[in-house]
């Protein structure tokens, strides 16, 4: 910065007073007598020059920087990751830190890269996110610093987890069908995730299909298929027609995702079959899209910035061991589901 | 953190030196005569001992501490967020700084607090943004400091202004309507946004028209209308069901953006247009929904990335004084506009 740093010492110039005394009372440190008078002084002397404290130096003598490093495998690719970042700022803020953020892409150099150059700057811990569910392995170079876990799970540590309750929401939204009435014709769109690509699923896929699938079998109601596809929406449309040539009629679609949904509806809409009258469909996420369909589109929405304040709230606040703490997910009742006719 | 850091002095004694020597060899100095012996048992030590460099103790003797800070209004409401702090980490990385963020909500009080909890952590300057581009007034604190502005201006300072090239890209919407073939029947949806909240509109609404409205005169061709109002999905819905409701079937929609884009789709749909056999629509944005629309929509896309990154690059490859640099906007093609029947 271009402008003198105002120092200690001139403010203890201005007041009067040593600059010891004046370190004293700006710290805020009761273990040396200081009089009122001479404590008003330096306040009042700190606030006229713009006195800033150097937290820089402060690190150095304290190791307590104030800033935590939210350090992610990819924050782009994902419309949600706006939410995370605004919890985590919330938290931070309200607890007087800063946060730092890093993307690792994937690469483990990266990440190595960063987690040192987070270290070298004295970070007070860390979120390590994933944009997706998973589980994931630490980097070395965390194994031990401080680290709130957000949005995936792992072996390598005690470090707490934040994770979506994705088996509540599964239930949820079986919840909403039966609620509506529905007993026949459910189908689930998107399954686990089975593709070439992710032979295994993916991980809210396995969850959200587990809570539906209890939830049903509760009620004595069988899935009457499920389309295992990708989660886009031109999957959606394409699962959803597949099932109309093949002359099935749904009576209600569990949609894994909105972006599904979407496709769903296009599918439906193209077909001449009304959301709701014809078709129930309910979804995950509540993305912006849940809004903007044509009916609203009933969503069990991802607390994005809930999970980011859980994280960092838990970081600053001491939590340690790897309890893996589930952020609810609330249902966003919508347009979308209606008794189904005759 | 727990465990103790490896210092310059631990080096110095592994390679057998004194820790100045080390020191110089680290900080890679050149005023200091060094046996190229001595030189590579220091690097060697550094490595055995995986010794980090204490960029706090660093910043403190150099005034550099390779951190910046992205300060913006609110980052959470936009989902285009990811990618302008994506193109940001990008060219922090490649230049080893890293990225503190941090949000205001358009509150003045944040903002001070924010800015000055930057500068008592030294960062070496600031990239100042909005998620929806105009004026802004700098905050006094950040004054004396380097910034960059990112999708703003303003008449406060001379710090060089980042902006995406939206007059070109509504020439380019005009562009892709009158190379289809269309001279009657054009109308835009949205406007400059003259609603009752913002009766004099929006920066990108003004500067869209003003490069629509230039092609279309400069081909003897007039907008048949534009529909003043709010950007949202129920928006573009509820004009595009007036202007049918009133009799007028257009031949093309200028989009304002691609929300307003989907509204349209809905009630063309509704009334059994086809786009784009009957009506051709082109937007501005290129967010996820023109992909996902069926059929794909033309989009002139917002450079979320490549604003972030230019003004990370602008910040720290040392670009000073009040330049306003224009980020072109790509034109995605896709299959929402036609040559008009008969």
């Amino acid at each position: 910065m271009s402008r003198r740093r105002v120092t200690m010492t001139d403010v203890a110039r201005l007041a009067g007073v040593s600059p010891t005394t004046a370190s004293f009372v700006l710290a805020g440190r009761r273990d040396m007598r200081i009089s009122g008078d001479a404590e008003e002084r330096v306040r009042r002397a700190a606030r006229e020059l713009g006195y800033r404290p150097n937290l820089t130096a402060r690190g150095l003598r304290t190791s307590v920087t104030r800033t935590i490093a939210l350090i992610s495998d990819t924050i782009a690719t994902t419309q949600f990751a706006g939410e995370v970042i605004h919890g985590a700022l919330d938290a931070a803020g309200a607890r007087d830190h800063v946060l730092f953020v890093a993307e690792t892409e994937g690469d483990p150099r990266t990440e190595t890269r960063l987690v040192e150059g987070m270290l070298d700057r004295q970070v007070d811990g860390f979120v390590y996110a994933t944009m997706y569910s998973r589980e994931v392995r630490l980097p070395a170079a965390l194994r031990d610093a401080r680290v709130v876990l957000l949005n995936c799970y792992t072996e390598d540590t005690l470090a707490p987890s934040v994770l979506p309750d994705e088996v509540g929401a599964g239930r949820d939204a079986a919840g909403v069908v039966l609620g509506a009435g529905h007993r026949d014709g459910v189908h689930a769109v998107g399954g686990r995730h089975l593709t070439d690509a992710t032979p295994d699923g993916v991980w809210a896929g396995w969850e959200r299909m587990r809570g539906v699938e209890e939830v049903l079998a509760g009620a004595g109601v069988r899935l009457d298929g499920v389309a295992e596809c990708d989660w886009q929406p031109e999957d959606g449309h394409r699962e959803v027609l597949r099932l109309l040539g093949a002359g099935t009629v749904p009576r209600a679609l569990i949609c894994l995702n909105d972006r599904i949904a979407l496709g769903a509806y296009q599918a439906l809409q193209e077909s001449g079959l009304r959301v709701p009258d014809d078709v129930s469909v309910v979804s995950f996420d509540d993305s912006d899209l849940a809004r903007w369909l044509r009916p609203g589109l009933t969503s069990v929405a991802l607390p994005h910035y809930r999970l980011g304040r859980t994280a960092v709230e838990l970081l600053l606040d001491g939590e340690t061991g790897a309890a893996v703490h589930r952020v609810p997910m609330p249902v966003m009742l919508r347009a979308s589901h209606a008794r189904p006719e005759s």
